[in-house]
């Protein structure tokens, strides 16, 4: 069954580990399709794995399995889990890292433990590759939720803040730099009318060239956030942004 | 159709950009075969990305898909093209990225601008996942150009200065560092008897061991142009060389 | 021939050369799975290559095909060859890279000099693309060993040092750092009671969480060695860890 396993986690590139879960997802089905999504996520960063897992995953087919692993737990009680919901599988540990993307299904997620297919001998340390890397292999051959473990009830725990919706106004925060500098906010795309930052008011534009050459603007990004910019410059540097700086927009 | 579609970008690794062009590419062909070139380009460094597609386009199977997003023009009013040239394709902007590679097949380009299967309420931020990949998508299938747009005329646009050929001599500069320090030059490999580098004569070498260790040397590297290396060491940190830095040869 | 190619290189991610070779071996196996373990290693550093394929690989499925350039001697007289062992097959150059692994596999290996399917006008800088990845792509279509050239014996070159044995004790060395700052040991994963490091007793744990949050400990890595560890913290930067720091542990 020739089904894509979508692979994000905070292992990043040099160690191999993520080259290991392939090879045990490869051992399960050779068919699968294997993709990345990310493996720089901050090391325990759940919040910026969960931003990212909901900037990305409606682009994947139907069907797609996200094996996603952040996981500061490692080995402690949080739920490993495997997760059906909006036509899309989640593997990873229940501690939030799905939780903006379940949302964005509007589905009643169904969640099952994963109790059986893990690797023999399972080293503690490495769940990604023992637990969670088995599970997505077996999901990616068609093997159904019920056959991995036993229903459990799928729990949103993520440290997260919507942003405040004062009627005309809606504040929110700086929550994750790009490569670009680009500083993606917790606002939603939407229509507005102007932005607010540190007590100025910055245009509100539809694409990087409509805006004027490094000045500051706000435009709606591909995360599906508000996102401070700079065209053709890079925000964070250029405005020495923190992470948590509040934005405001302007409804239209 | 079991086509490769290669990609070459300025994207990073971190964001999670590239993932979802794949999940596009994935969603419209299940079958596809997907490489990363690099995703490592400097931001907006068109002739980095050039150079890098130049390098190593040659070495895929006819017929692959090259998927290159280097687009500081991104939603202005470059062209979004598909380009078929010496039994390959090409899927980006307009922008001299594919200048390098087009020269090297000898081929007249076929060019068609991208006019149809972009992605519905595309975001103007990001055309390589709503305008690029699916066009790189449907071409993977077996789609010919014609479908993906109407034709236009291919323009070189990449702003690449040749070297000099002074007769006996030719003359150019430095263009391009790899990760091992070897500092690529815009002159093609051929035979040559010496080199000139700050008023001094360095020897020619065929592979890096005929060098002397630690012993700055010129030799045919592996993007086809000729490289200032050391061998065994990192030539761009043992000499300080900068880009544009002058280099020549004498002809054999 | 659906087989795996897993790649394990120092070439970085940046210059495109692991592109480069994936092209030359799609065009030779169009249905070929190909894996990353890591391209990452630090440059020339052969002894790293050989600890992260060693701790790889038996996650990978039988027939797997390895594929490790970390060549200090590209182009010199160390030999190019082509190994099989344990089922799977190892392919690059023979400096030491696959003694890890081979040792693992407890078999005696069977070596082939790579004569055969070269590039025609190799780039003496670059077998990575020039001869090692034909020879992969030609095994990943089955050929046999004994087409791609004449039986070598394989000899071990790593620079390679046993933990020492003193009976109730094993005493060892840090020889890697991971991404999170655990610091892998050359000690084997077994029954020890306690562990040493700085004339200090640290606990054995089994997984992290059943250390104590900041307190240092050791346990058994995902590379199947003892790791020096700080759970939840990041060993190597707040204990300052040195590669080559002797820790010793005390057998059950």
């Amino acid at each position: 069954m020739r089904r894509v396993v979508a692979i994000l986690t905070d292992f990043g590139t040099k160690d191999g580990f993520v080259g290991a879960m392939k090879g045990v997802i490869l051992s399960i089905n050779p068919e699968v399709q294997l993709v990345d999504i990310s493996h720089e996520v901050e090391p325990f960063n759940v919040l910026e794995g969960a931003l990212l897992l909901k900037a990305h995953f409606k682009y994947f087919p139907k069907g797609t399995i996200f094996l996603c692993v952040v996981d500061p737990g490692v080995g402690s009680e949080r739920l490993p889990v495997v997760i059906e919901g909006g036509g899309y599988f989640f593997v990873g540990p229940m501690n939030g890292i799905f939780d903006l993307a379940i949302k964005d299904t509007r589905c009643k997620p169904k969640a099952h433990r994963i109790e059986n297919f893990t690797l023999p001998r399972v080293n503690q340390t490495f769940h990604g590759r023992d637990v969670f890397a088995p599970a997505a292999g077996w999901l990616s051959r068609g093997v159904p939720l019920e056959k991995v473990g036993s229903p459990v009830e799928y729990s949103f725990s993520l440290n997260w803040v919507e942003p405040e919706d004062r009627g005309e106004e809606i504040w929110g925060r700086v929550l994750y730099f790009d490569r670009f500098g680009n500083c993606i906010t917790n606002i939603p795309c939407g229509e507005y009318s102007v932005a607010y930052f540190r007590g100025q008011e910055l245009p509100v534009i539809s694409y990087f060239l409509k805006g004027e050459r490094g000045k500051p603007a706000l435009l709606c990004g591909s995360f599906g956030f508000m996102e401070l910019v700079v065209p053709l410059g890079n925000a964070r540097e250029v405005l020495k942004v923190s992470l948590g700086e509040v934005v405001g927009v302007k409804k239209l």
